[in-house]
């Protein structure tokens, strides 16, 4: 019976389960550990965040599939699992983000945006008639002079992290951090440690040209993508250090192979 | 139990199942499996919309099985899938691009009414009472100068290709777009290629009486549909190619055959 | 399992099945198979609309079984399954056309009012609550001196057509007119073409005073009914062409049976 | 499984059968057939209805039990099936009838009021949250000097007879008529015909006391019952044409019988 | 299967049974079986109701247990069944009454409130989200100098009877009615007959102090209760004519027992 | 079959079960028997309400466990069942109450007050999508100088009482009632029969502090609520009458034992 | 059969069982019981909340895993259970004592704004469509002088408390306190107990750092949170009493696996 349990209390969101549980927010975060691997990694002078992108095939624009999406000028989110979900949340962050400007003439702050977005969520898996949002976000910005990073899940909670890792790849890259993040680090440093978390979470299967790179710095207060060139030289490095051996290949043919199945991983 | 699962996920597209999947959206995906292949192809001069309509009767208007429609001046979209979803669909566009240019005073960009579509079917995948929509979408337009392409499928995703198909010829297509495809290609090259590509799809069960091309060259932004005679002589070049054998007789057989279980294919 | 499918995706229309099909809207078809056959015939002078009423008593009021409608001066519509639905989609119908002579002063569009029809039947197989409509309509009528044909089914997809039929007798109706329809044909020839199908779909079972006949012809562009002399007129050629051996009283007799089994057919 | 499939469809309206059906009109139909024998004769000179009230115990007001009423100064209805849903509609008639003297200051069609009743009714049968009506009528008026007799069911459909039934008795009735009926009979004629044939329907088990008569004559225009005296008189005659037996005993020792079980019969 | 039917359309009152029925309606018919019994008699000179209300402990205020209550100077209402829905209805006809005298500054005629009573009642059966009311009322009262008796049911039929019964006694009172009532008892023999009707139908377990009597006269045209003095004058009758051997005591235990049993007679 | 009833009818409010009862209700019933105890007494003099309170840890402020509300200045409750609906209805009434001040400035009867709160708690059994409340109330008042005391229950209904008892200890304290209850007793002796039946209903595990007593008396017309010292005074006198042996330690042993399990019996 | 019944109760917060219990809330109150341990100590001069938050990861700022919310001058609360729901319910809470302060232009009670959160969560155990709160917590405030401190839980049932605790550490701290706790102590020997018990529940895996203490003090009426400066200094005295052996390795051993697993706890 209690194998049979699951399948009584999943259902609807607005039903806890015996053990107290809500099985349609678990299975929103399994969309999420199905999603491409977002990372963050916040240190004393800025921000980073990264995803790679898992371009599939060739006839994809990979500038279409976008990740990192710029909220408000100096606030920046990634996001993992349903790509459509993601679309509507940033929408809606960006709005928030212009409601506080006309309002009270200044940005928004990094943890009032996030909170917002989190307070939305959970209302998601308390009503009824609406599934929980599939998606999980990171966002970054500076407020007050100090960099901050926020995850939120589809439940609604809300971490602040130094660094932290959403979709697939989540445990590896979680696992790499617990061991080198350093929160001196000066930006460089994290945007290679969280390149080379991606390239190891994804062993070593792995394409430069399809990793989206955004970063805000603290001194400046404005949260930018980095360029395909700067994408590419820190990438370089990463070769250096992991001398390309068959891997290339190796990722050619697991990405030609993935062009059905894969398109499952974001949805 | 694994095998039942399923049945208990999939009846209410407000819920997800234990693995994080939508089962309602993904039924939604094989309408469009199962209708009629339509086709995208953007080089640097313009974009191609093509679709085989795959007339079943003699009796049908060819003209009023219409598969791809002009949104704006500028904006073309080629649909599969439930044909009146489609239309709703089409509709919803033209409104959205009517709106802008009252509001704005200027053409809607490409993008912007692709991510307006998708947000609309968003929305049918998250609360309850609906269904999601039936069909996928190619939009094709010119925007800044740029040919656009973008596919939308029933779960809100949007993606921009350089080359795509969807629709029940989906797979050859692709592969072969992978194989052939030349982003520098002119656009009458690309025209070819797409009818070849149906023309591969439907086994040559092909007419080309039934095969409806739309196109947007840059330089004039102006999303144009070919005529008949322009039609037969892309499709004369394929027979050249093809040399026609007892290819139509089939093509005529199988169409009778068809005259019943077809009208399933776009419902 | 394959066989238990339908029930579980079959109940509600807003749900998908596993293959991407609507129950509820196939079902919905079922209620328009069991009903009267009506035909249309397009030829380049006009547009003739024909039912078999099927009138099962002598105590009916067979002029009180309307299966063709005039919806507005230029147009008309034949009915086939639920009555009571047919009727209130000819309100509904009628409505629009009046609304657009008020609003533009002018008559509505053929196609227009078609596509007006079948978005208002889309919207009742995509949301929960109700059920779609179990009627099918052929739409005639004429547009800028050109003949004109739709039909519309349950789903609200929209066809132009030659020539077609909907209702019980569909299936040998269809396959005559693949085999003898001529768009060339004058009005008289089609008259008589449609009478002819409607003879042999009901086996010879056939009574002249039951046949609805609506016709629309291109100078004049005021769709009407023929009177009952005109039909009788047209009968009469039928027994000419196969003369009546013992068909009268069989048809009789049928008619007798049927007085309670037969009251399903239009419902 | 064909035997399970009714349990499956049949228990909201706003669902199709795969054959097409809807179980829940069907099963209201079921309720009309338990009600009360109605019946309606229309000749050249006016229209006639009639209903068998079978009041079961001494102790009922008669009166009471109404089952033909007045709707307009020119229109009556006879009904059968739920009594409570038969009120409504009655109800809803007969303001619809005052609000068409209000507004055109002119009595409303008998046609026109039974089309507005067949529309109420068909919305209770596409819509969710309700139940269809239970409830037949027959509603017979004068229009421009005609008689006119209409039947609606449950589903909303409309025909209109010259001689019919609804009720338990309806088929013997129907066949009755089938064979007596004449539109060139006088409305004495009619009357006679019409209680004869409830007489030989309740099995000669028949109560003059509880005839409900009520007619309209084309010269008058005016919807009137008639008196008991008036339908003593021709019940007299039934009793001349068929002299009493022990027929009377018996129905009185069924009327003792059927107190407490009869109720089911109108609801 | 047939066995199996009742559970499979029983649920809902807005859906019909195969063979017609509103089990959901029956059901709360049921309800009102279980009820206190209510009796109710119209002689020409007026009308009276008279109810058993069985007070089941002496720590109840018996007065507070009201089964007959004034609903307008000259209407008066017994009630069987849930008794917390008889007070909604009776709060409602209340205001009908009122409303009534505002609007057109006259009483309202006691065939009227019991429609509208009624009409309330039927929205019950037939519109989702509710239950039928599990309340029968007998409506009492003068109007045109006429004594009426009404008698509603859960299905919101009306009925006007010469004497009838509600509740857990109406079979045996009806019989006893159905032997002896007749129409020109003064009110005095109609109490009589009430209360005798009563005393058998509760097998002399019955405490005249728990009698509820409610009359009007057609003379005064005010509905009144009978004051206990009164009450019991009509009593010690019942006493002479049945003498009192060891009934009381076993009316008495019969009481004691029932205190937790009886709690469900009306709910 | 009979078994598997309740199963079938006792999940929604609003459906009446085969036999006519409402299961829903009945279960809201069963979360009043497991409340607290509380009596009523009313004599000639006044009215007093006694709870007791069962705190289950000394960490409780005891203070906090209010059984016993002041509603108005001449009225106040007593409720059993689930304490979060008791205080929704308790701050109904008092809104009622506030209500009569302001739009009548008189005080509200307390036989209305208790109609009112049953109306409110009848709608919650009749209508979709609430459960009927899990509390009932003792409602005790002055009204035209005399003593009222009434009960309602979760269906609606409403009682007046002399005296009665609600909640776990109900049966063992109505039987103590119905053996030494005298409405002639004064109030001093009244609040001693109710503090003795709790004793006894709790098998000597009585602790006098727990207690909540209150009580209005006929001349005063205020409702108010003994002090501590006021209620050690009455239990002195329980304890003269039951010399305490070793009961304190048995009830604090069962004190203890209760910390965890007892959190149900109030919820 | 009584095995059966939770999972035909429990799957909607509207629906009683059997035995008049709410499954759905009690559901509720597990999700609570697998929260953080929080802890309210009331002595004479104030009150003290405790929870040790268990951070699960050094990547994680503890300072955003908030479980002792401000939510006026004078009034803080600790939560456990769903971080969502309960940041929803201290929003709600921080919005209620603005409006009083706006209102009535003084601070809102604590006792008025514990009251006001359990009808809230009430109505949410009551009306379909919804899930109860997953979220139990202590308010603690100063009122007139007095300390206060109230427990809310998912019901919404109010209880004030001298001490108590919610979430996964319940039990062991309530012995705790049963056993120790003296309302004269001082603040300080309160937040060293409070300490205590925190680390005694979580078997000595207990980290300085991630304990978040508030407290109130009666002249002052300010609610404050204690540096982590304060708290070190407490927990000093811990590890002065428990000196720690290889608990500290154990501890971090622990924290080290739970990384995955824990994430559940607190949801």
């Amino acid at each position: 019976m209690r194998e049979m349990a699951p399948q009584m209390y999943d259902r609807a969101s607005t039903v806890f389960s015996p053990d107290g549980r809500l099985y349609q927010v678990e299975y929103a975060r399994e969309a999420v550990k199905r999603g491409t691997t977002a990372v963050g990694l916040k240190v004393k002078t800025g921000v980073v965040l990264l995803v790679d992108k898992r371009v599939s095939s060739r006839l994809i624009e990979a500038a279409s599939i976008e990740k990192i999406f710029q909220v408000d000028d100096h606030i920046g989110a990634a996001t993992s699992g349903l790509v459509a979900d993601a679309r509507a949340l940033i929408d809606r962050a960006r709005v928030e983000a212009q409601i506080n400007r006309v309002s009270y003439d200044e940005p928004i702050g990094v943890e009032v945006i996030s909170k917002k977005i989190c307070d939305h969520k959970q209302t998601f898996t308390q009503y009824g008639g609406t599934r929980p949002y599939g998606t999980s976000l990171l966002i970054a910005g500076v407020e007050d002079n100090k960099p901050r990073l926020f995850e939120t899940d589809p439940s609604g909670a809300l971490l602040e992290y130094k660094a932290t890792a959403i979709g697939a790849g989540r445990v590896p890259v979680i696992e790499m951090f617990e061991a080198q993040y350093d929160e001196n680090m000066d930006l460089n440093d994290a945007i290679f440690l969280g390149i080379e978390a991606l390239y190891k979470a994804a062993d070593g299967k792995f394409d430069p040209m399809t990793l989206e790179v955004g970063l805000i710095a603290v001194p400046f207060e404005k949260f930018r993508k980095l360029t395909a060139d700067e994408v590419t030289r820190f990438a370089d490095k990463i070769y250096e250090k992991y001398p390309k051996n068959d891997d290339k290949e190796d990722a050619e043919k697991s990405c030609k192979k993935k062009t059905d199945a894969d398109e499952d991983s974001d949805i």
